[in-house]
């Protein structure tokens, strides 16, 4: 019963063509991905360097220096999967003759027994396995395995792929519980999740149960990371903590953790590994956990732009209810992790609400993290930005001004890119007898179903626009179900099939229209987007009395660029009217929102006065213009809040 | 025109026998200097060792070892400046005795040079001089010399004095513009005001010329501390920092420091010294950066209880308006320099300001550092407590949820004990025609005046009641004035002069008295004490839509113990009425203020909404009780505010 019900779609079968993440999935392709072969060679100028292909090179040839992040490989791995991605959906000959070139090189790095870690190849490899706790070898065989699946189903070409198994084999023969291994696993998740996937090809039950040794043994006393720096005197970097071994999701069985604890992206993956392990051993369980971790996030440790991870400190969560604006860490990295963990507990119970979570990510929290011309990038993604406060307060120094070229961490900048590059396959899912839409996009889904090839075709402006057209396509007449999502955020909503109106029952979140097709059908749906003022739960200290303004998936925001500095000091009435523009000249062509705003009049203070008796609040009125949260930053350095104060 | 025109009352003529004022005298000679004592000589259990006599010990054995801080000798003189004052108003052979035997062994400790830190005495004298940045050798210095000074007021004993003076002279010899010298300066200011007292006593003119030189050469280029460090590779902790080394206010001349900034104690320390110099030299340019520094403190970066330091990193200023409730330093020592720094202004200017200003943190600020019993201390004074924050947010982890017993950093009770034990040299001011009352106390000040004997007799509750008598007694009839300072927080008083209306204006801040007084006189004054509900300038963006409560010169502040948990859902209207409440039970007797207030519901919030479309603010009513700030945490561990959203 834990089995996924759904799989998502190929992507190859999957032609998004026009709309909001067609200009995404171009710039990924674009500018993205050549702009980040530059970063991984080392030659953008004033970026920080990569040394991820140099690292490979120098591991190939048998000598040289490693430079960079311990776990720099990954980086190149994330950029191979986001090429097979792209490959699938945008046969470049010429992608993936670089591709090719890559893996060539990677390959000719591998040692004999399997191994690949260049930072271990190069620095000594009698030292390797001393420090998995930190040293993010089996993080790197992780991220190799996805990309090495990634790129054997895109292209066919085994080369990888048979280099990633050789590398997982070496490492089953080194971890597990039989006498003589290691019982370690990964101090930094991900190869949990790669691991089932590469079961998904290789059918080979060793895989399998190496992702669930991973978990499993996760947490278990004695505390393997604890005896492992002992044993090698490693720094313990967490030792002044709260979190401790937390940290790693590492401090308790997994079964065990009632709270999303420790790193956010370490925390993330590791529960969409749960999910893919629960699922492919029907372990009820460790799908339980997976719940409550999942009821820990999104309810109480959740940012509304669906960005995680409160504190800097840890890159971690923190306590309930406790999301500050302007300290957090809100790493891309961790918004896409939560997508796919998001996807793995759709698939397994058909539930929108994961999907209403994705969508928030997708459509804010995550694409902050990307300039808008795809060439600069934040890792923190601040709901609350001063930037005289990311100069002068330490507390705040990790919350860049502006997006910056490339990190010497490079975590997010290829993770973007690889879940783009795949956003066809978030859009559409399918079982035998259902094809679920997920996203609204613009594109086509071609399909087999119920014993016929079926086309979906959508077209639609969202999010700007709120209607979503659904063309089913049948060669000949066939019964299956199409389910139309209808988001959490949408209260309004109306849907026809061939011009009938449809009357039946929302479904955890979807409309499941069932029927024998013939031909094509026209499904028409209208998801009333007004633009609704939220609210947090009144636990939420840094959020009471403010607003946030969404309209549609979309969190808006003030810029100090359209409504001046001091943005504390705005106030948005409760019953303010919105005007809704689209303006295709703005920010690459965005909704903006104006409404009748106040300010708190400065005029009643003298440049002396710190504190006064209180007179009364008094306002000035001011237009205000909100833009959607994901463009900020895109035009000039300055303040930008998401919440707003209430009247 | 810089010269002082005022000075402190004698300890000696002052005696202060009732009111809130003398429980804090008597807590700190009965309770704080015996336990401290006890803690100089690392005797109170559970508590941080001290070592602060053990180094002398050891120093003066000529044997044995270093422990705790590097700046350690510093907290035993200020047990030994507080016990002189303590002398001067409460004579006690005993514990005199006790401060001859630690003085005994302190001068033991003296290296035949004069040079006296225990530190390197202990480490290797040949390496001393060579981190004034930031190992504290002039720091130490500057507490030796004020507690010889008071010491020798207090007893006319000479040995500190004698000592302090020779060790003086020591450092004379080797810092100064002379060619072979080093063109040095404190790393942590003391030693400029504590020269200016030193001239004061021994009227030679090399004490004031070093505090003056300290002064000007701090800033200069080439930068001293830079050279020091490349000189002897000593770590730089503020290399990562945007205010470098105006950390020590040493990144430019004090002149030309347009901002209060860097660590905060060490800025009001040096711009007490710069207020002594510039009224000893007569120089208005230095005067001028003081109003500067003062104007950038008080009208920009202090909380509402006269605490400063809105930062942990560098327990330093940051920048205008930046005033977090929860992340701040606002430690209890830099507090008090602030009262330092207002008490040389106001008598450089006889301005009530600086007086407003020290009440402020006298009352707030200051108070809230020590617990009622007067054995346990806050180093960090937040105006508002999450426990579960400070657990949890790393960002937090310096703010302590309840008073500590004792730090391996211990300056602040030390310093708490010598600035309460002198309280009656701030309680009252005077010139050769005037006297000033500038704090409301208990007691008589007996002093000579236009030739003739008077005595200032007061009575009052103050800060719990309204009224101030203030008795003129004289001998003979005699001119002068008796200027009664009314509070900036008072806009509604009345005084009389032996039951005749006096109609004279408010000058900055007092009401001048004067006349001919001939036997007894009585001022009656009459503060009106109504709740204010205060508002913080709107670029304050932590106290937007809040207000904070004050009585009289108190701060009042909300605590979980009296209001329950999440105390940021609670609302005050704007037109709350206020029940007062005089309660001799409660945290030793204060004055409550209960009011009608409101909390936001969580009933329409289920636990699994984090976020939801706004329905309008929804409230109950609940009854609060606010306390005076200073006297938090005194009961349980718990929430606490000051500021509080308003409706």
């Amino acid at each position: 019963m834990f089995e996924k019900k759904m799989k998502m779609a190929a992507l190859d079968k999957v032609d998004i063509n026009g709309g909001f993440w067609k200009e995404y999935m171009e710039l990924v392709r674009c500018r993205m991905l050549p702009y980040q072969w530059e970063a991984l060679n080392d030659r953008v100028k004033d970026a920080e360097p990569s040394y991820g292909m140099a690292n490979f090179k120098a591991a190939a040839a048998g000598k040289g220096e490693f430079r960079g992040r311990v776990f720099q490989d990954s980086d190149v791995y994330k950029w191979l999967e986001a090429v097979a991605y792209c490959l699938m959906w945008h046969p470049d000959k010429e992608l993936e003759a670089t591709a090719d070139g890559a893996i060539d090189i990677i390959a000719a790095a591998q040692q004999p027994d399997g191994y690949l870690d260049t930072y271990y190849i190069l620095t000594g490899i009698e030292k390797r396995f001393t420090n998995v706790m930190d040293n993010h070898e089996l993080y790197i065989m992780g991220h190799m395995t996805e990309a090495a699946v990634a790129y054997y189903y895109s292209t066919g070409k085994r080369k990888l792929l048979d280099a990633a198994i050789r590398y997982v084999d070496c490492v089953d023969r080194h971890f597990g519980r039989e006498e003589g291994k290691l019982r370690g696993y990964p101090g930094h998740e991900v190869a949990e999740m790669a691991l089932v996937a590469l079961y998904g090809v290789t059918g080979d039950e060793r895989h399998l149960n190496l992702a669930r040794y991973f978990i499993d043994e996760r947490g278990q006393e004695p505390l393997f990371f604890k005896e492992e720096r002992e044993k090698y005197h490693n720094e313990y970097k967490w030792k002044d903590s709260y979190f401790q071994d937390q940290y790693y999701q590492a401090g308790k069985p997994v079964r065990d953790q009632e709270k999303a604890e420790g790193h956010a992206v370490r925390a993330v993956y590791l529960c969409t590994g749960m999910a893919e392990v629960a699922s492919k051993t029907e372990d009820g369980e460790l799908f339980a956990a997976c719940e409550r971790l999942w009821k820990s996030i999104v309810e109480k440790q959740m940012y509304i732009t669906g960005s995680i991870g409160s504190s800097e400190y840890g890159e971690a969560f923190t306590f309930d209810y406790d999301l500050p604006n302007d300290t957090l860490y809100a790493e891309t990295c961790a918004a896409i992790g939560l997508v796919f963990f998001a996807r793995r507990m759709f698939e397994i119970t058909k539930d929108g609400r994961y999907i209403d979570v994705m969508e928030r990510c997708l459509y804010n929290g995550i694409i902050s993290g990307v300039s808008l011309d795809g060439q600069k990038f934040f890792y923190v993604n601040p709901l609350e930005m001063l930037p005289e406060a990311s100069k002068k307060d330490f507390y705040k120094r990790h919350v860049d001004v502006e997006r910056q070229k490339w990190f010497a961490c490079a975590c997010c900048p290829p993770n973007v890119s690889r879940l783009i590059s795949s956003l066809g396959g978030y859009a559409f899912e399918q079982s035998d007898s259902e094809i679920f839409v997920n996203l609204y996009v613009n594109g086509n889904f071609r399909t087999e179903i119920a014993g016929c090839t079926a086309e979906i075709q959508t077209e639609t402006s969202y999010p700007w626009d709120e209607r979503v057209s659904i063309r089913v396509k049948t060669e000949r007449e066939a019964e299956f179900t199409v389910a139309v999502r209808v988001p959490d955020w949408c209260g309004n909503w109306t849907v026809s099939v061939d011009g009938g109106e449809y009357t039946g029952k929302l479904q955890k979140g979807y409309l499941y229209i069932e029927r024998k097709w013939n031909g094509t059908s026209v499904i028409e749906l209208t998801l009333k987007m007004p633009v609704r003022l939220m609210a947090a739960h009144p636990r939420v200290r840094d959020d009471v009395g403010k607003t946030a303004v969404m309209r549609g998936p979309l969190v808006y925001c003030l810029e100090e660029e359209d409504n001046g500095a001091q943005l504390q000091e705005i106030y948005l009435p409760e019953d303010a009217r919105f005007e809704q523009t689209y303006d295709p000249e703005l920010l690459n062509g965005v909704v903006t929102l104006k409404a009748d705003g106040l300010r708190l009049t400065e005029a009643e203070w003298g440049e002396e006065t710190l504190y006064q008796e209180y007179r009364g609040q008094h306002f000035d009125s001011q237009k205000l213009t909100f833009i959607p949260y994901y463009a900020w930053a895109n035009r000039s350095v300055g303040e930008m809040t998401v919440w707003v104060h209430m009247k």
